[in-house]
């Protein structure tokens, strides 16, 4: 099969493709991250790339615009190359809004110790001033070298690596007693291992990686192990989004593709080491100066990221091969820092309640708390724990991809140019909006769909159930073919022809998506028998959460009635959770401890979650006794 | 430099050797094992081979008899080639008698679970039949599996290796929830790791290896760890002896070569490696199913098996790298097992009280009885341990390689011709022996002189001291260049030209090993306060040991005056407690405790041993009341 280059702008990226192979997976293979939600299926029409030069063959065209195709647009995962090809990936396509789920990441760990305990990193060097044996000294050199780590640093059994013990006696000896050893520890295990024993006081630094693997976003800290510093972060889209959007499809894809588990654990891996390349570069630093990671992800990644069969998460009873997974070397599994550093994953819960959650349990502190919280991340999936120090108990719910942007023809990640900020003027549906990064609007992202519902209920457009109900005439509301749609955006307003608009089947999406998240909460809170007054906090975490309008999304019967101020957002609250546990083994043993404790309730197998869904389905609520502000 | 090529007979095997390597070294680069003390440094003239075909180089041509010279032997350690040469190793120096030190080690294990509780082997595999997970069960695979193991198999924590996690969900589910999981556990670790998982009930058969790694001899044992029964034990001489004979000599060829240390790793695990072909051919097995090894070797043998620096072990004070060593991957140093198998070595007490001596300990059920016990294990190194089940003491004496058949001129181990037993007549002087095998006499062996020395004592040929004293003429008494020697076996009888003497300086050689030993003994009752007659029990392990009349060691001084019936012989304890490490759990904790509860007696730094040492060069003793019996 011939094969040609494909060079991609505006990165300059090049590869060989085979004369089957789609952009799509051309650009994947490449590392260039293509905006698509579907997975390559043709569905989505948002993987739009333009020939610069070069032939493609093209496959059934998608939903693509004529001016679109006019102006040379094509969908890359139906384009297959006919010679070789320049590709242009127009700015929407590219990962350079990140800048939400990497925000806030500094707070916690930046600073150092800050609520940690005292600094007992995963990985660390000690320096040790021995006692010489004296004559008659029958100790051994490693039970004196360990009774010194022990009293030192406060650990407790030692494990050395052979290499290690091969060399000691000479290196206690040519260091004149004074030697510097490094310790690895992990999570879930009560002793360290000897990796390295150096002679006299090294001082040279040493890093640990944190990582949050998302399904749509990888987000890394790279952490100076000896001050606690995070020294840089950096987010991209997962590689894996080539294979399926969600984490089901994935989970299909690794079942029913030869080496399609390989391939998904190569794209996580290759997104991280891809993070790494970028972080160490920016800092002048060595991988291998890497000595330690925890990542947090859901249990589907984490199990994907180690090459563990996910299959059976996805059928009932939903069953991981495992939530608590031992360390592994980083050489095992590919991962590009020090190959013998040990890769921690943060435990799960559940099939559908991860690391990533107990991460961020972690790091938003509740766990430790007399106050009653709730902690809301809200992706895809949206999964969310309540309670405080004395029991915890989470629930997943499928939020479906609105929040996020998908499922929507204008729908777009938090990226530049997505719509975050709508108001609607009542009466004249005069339509007033902000994007992200202030450009031209592109779309409109999760948090600007709820703003949009919330307004055009206010504004009379919609009804309590999402249909378009506006009694006058207006341009803004026009006829999408299968129902009526609200213009946002007209065409003749900059950079996006055909305009935005929302569509009623759009908005009864999203009304699903928040029935099923307000669904989870109440499910919760009767399970414990507490009313929503109860909550005294609520931790909103994860990207979506960075731009979300509280009172809106409490005004659509998304998040619960409860005053404002017992709100706040935590950013990525899983990176900075693997980041503590880098750094504390008082949060790697938390870690256990909240991971044993939280109760998981399977809302697929209980009864009174489809009866609160369909209680929620409406804006706010069927109840309105439960929205006591919500007018 | 040019190679020629160099066959050994009777065995046939060939190698390359270049003109500068001695014909020594090329044989223990061949396999071809050939007797000598002195590490080829042409001063013990063991080495004896005969030149077939070809032309050799003669360096210094070492103590050869002119009738040897004219039979065309040469000494292996001073020959270079010349041509292509075919060469001749007499039976005297190949492994033929190693009947002693694998004598009696089927007693302990062969027959199963005797002494050793319910049979909880290093490595076994366990067939579980698992409750499917049911609608609602939040149960992941690894925590079901892991609850299945420790209710049918006790173990405590589990670890699972990446490789089983990964198809862990499929496993389980193509096998219906019926699998076999294997096991692996540990000396010194409360855990297991699951090694293997595998649908369906599974019988094939599956191995550990016992080995006891001598200075001078490793025997092997290969156990079915399903039986508990010893498959078959085969031994060999520690190809280690062509860099020196006994420990300080390669401890010191191991700093000061480069690559020394490496050498001796290899050819100690050439040995076993050895050991392990042949039993496996033996038994028609695979190599891959031997599971789990267990070794016990001394401190400086441990120290060379697993390549660690064995330097400081001969230096005050005699500080080893460990004596608690974590098991290592049988991959990770080249032990010819399954690559994953985890390799365990008996820790020690100190640098001259090491595994095999702890294993020895755990065999002869000391530890954990009422009664006072002594046990002792001599050879090159004279150990011993005295106690019981409230404390244990330890101490370790340089006895000289004369109870080996080392330092004489006429002296070989207990092989095929090695003259054991021994009487003299007073007055005619006429000499009764018999030999090993009941071949024609080759020479005398360690326990053979015992009783020559106890037996010229009674008859009045030597006094006290070990001088020649006898007052009439006899031509057994002799003229020997330096000294006189009382001759044992006339030039004319069959098959050694030049007859087998022993001489006056031999005599007192063996008198100071003798002293070495009672005078340890000796230093170990004063410390702990008590006479010789409260040993309640002596057992004596070893090579050495098997051939032994104690009643004539006795009489000479080396062991102490008490009813011969408290006496028991052994055999090779040390592969025994090996063995039983192997196949139990609460041997392998024994194992530890003895280690930990041992208490060290430095007789280096213990200024009694000198006057004990000095009062013991006479036969029996300076003091005659320590040895009522003797007259």
């Amino acid at each position: 099969m011939p094969e040609f280059s494909v060079r991609f702008l505006p990165e300059g990226k090049q590869v060989m493709a085979a004369e089957g192979e789609s952009l799509f997976r051309a650009a994947a293979r490449a590392g260039v991250l293509i905006d698509g939600s579907c997975g390559g299926q043709g569905a989505c029409s948002r993987c739009k790339v333009i020939i610069k030069e070069g032939k493609v063959r093209l496959a059934a065209s998608g939903n693509l615009k004529d001016d679109e195709k006019r102006r040379g647009y094509v969908l890359a995962c139906r384009s297959f190359p006919e010679s070789d090809l320049v590709v242009e990936v127009p700015v929407t396509g590219l990962p350079a809004g990140l800048r939400t789920v990497l925000e806030g990441g500094g707070d916690v760990c930046g600073g150092g110790q800050g609520g940690l305990g005292s600094l007992s990193p995963l990985y660390r060097k000690v320096f040790l001033s021995l006692k010489e044996p004296a004559p008659g000294d029958g100790e051994d050199d490693l039970a004196r070298l360990s009774r010194a780590i022990r009293k030192e640093a406060g650990v407790g059994e030692l494990r050395p690596g052979l290499d290690v013990l091969r060399g000691l006696p000479k290196t206690l000896r040519d260091a004149g007693w004074k030697v510097t050893v490094s310790l690895a520890e992990g999570i879930g295990c009560g002793c360290a291992e000897i990796a390295e024993i150096e002679p006299g006081r090294v001082g040279r630094k040493y890093f640990g990686l944190a990582v949050d693997i998302g399904t749509t976003t990888v987000v890394a800290h790279l952490v100076d192990l000896e001050s606690g510093r995070t020294e840089s972060m950096k987010g991209a889209y997962n590689r894996q989004s080539v294979y399926g959007e969600d984490v089901i499809s994935r989970i299909i894809y690794a079942g029913e593709h030869k080496d399609g588990l390989e391939g998904l654990q190569k794209a996580v891996l290759d997104t991280v080491n891809g993070l790494i390349r970028e972080m160490t570069e920016e800092l002048n630093i060595k991988r291998v100066d890497i000595k330690a990671a925890v990542c947090a992800g859901n249990t589907a990644m984490t199990h994907l990221f180690l090459g563990i069969d996910p299959t059976y998460i996805r059928l009932e009873p939903y069953t991981p091969a495992a939530n608590k997974i031992p360390a592994v070397r980083a050489g095992s599994i590919g991962l590009d820092i020090h190959p013998q550093a040990w890769v921690n994953c943060v435990p799960g819960v559940a099939g559908f309640v991860g690391g990533d959650i107990v991460a961020g349990v972690l790091a938003s502190e509740m766990a430790f708390s007399e106050k009653m919280t709730l902690f809301i991340d809200v992706g895809t999936n949206g999964e969310m724990v309540l309670g405080g120090g004395e029991w915890l108990v989470a629930c997943a719910c499928s939020a479906g991809p609105a929040f996020e942007g998908g499922g929507i023809r204008h729908g777009l990640r938090a990226v530049s140019g997505a719509i975050e900020h709508v108001e609607v003027a009542p009466g004249s549906l005069a339509v007033k909006y902000s994007t992200v990064d202030g450009v031209p609007p592109l779309g409109i992202c999760g948090s600007g769909l709820i703003e949009v519902v919330a307004q055009l209920y206010k504004a009379g457009v919609i009804d309590r159930g999402g249909n378009f109900v506006f009694p006058g005439r207006t341009p803004r509301i026009r006829d999408a073919g299968e129902g009526r749609e609200f213009v946002l955006v007209w065409p003749e307003e900059p950079a996006l022809p055909g305009g935005i608009a929302v569509s009623e089947a759009e908005i009864k999406n999203l009304l699903r998506s928040k029935a099923a998240v307000y669904a989870g909460i109440r499910s919760m809170l009767k399970k414990v028998g507490l009313p929503a007054g109860a909550i005294e906090r609520v931790i909103i975490a994860g990207g979506f959460g960075g731009y979300i309008n509280i009172r809106e999304a409490v005004n659509i019967g998304l998040l619960p009635d409860i005053p404002l101020d017992r709100y706040t957002y935590i950013g990525n609250a899983s990176v900075k959770g693997a980041a503590m546990a880098l750094l504390s083994r008082q949060a790697r043993q938390a870690l256990e401890e909240i991971a044993g404790r939280v109760t998981y309730l399977d809302l697929s197998a209980d009864n009174t979650f489809m009866d609160e869904f369909v209680a929620a389905l409406f804006i706010p609520h069927t109840d309105l006794s439960l929205f006591p502000t919500v007018t």
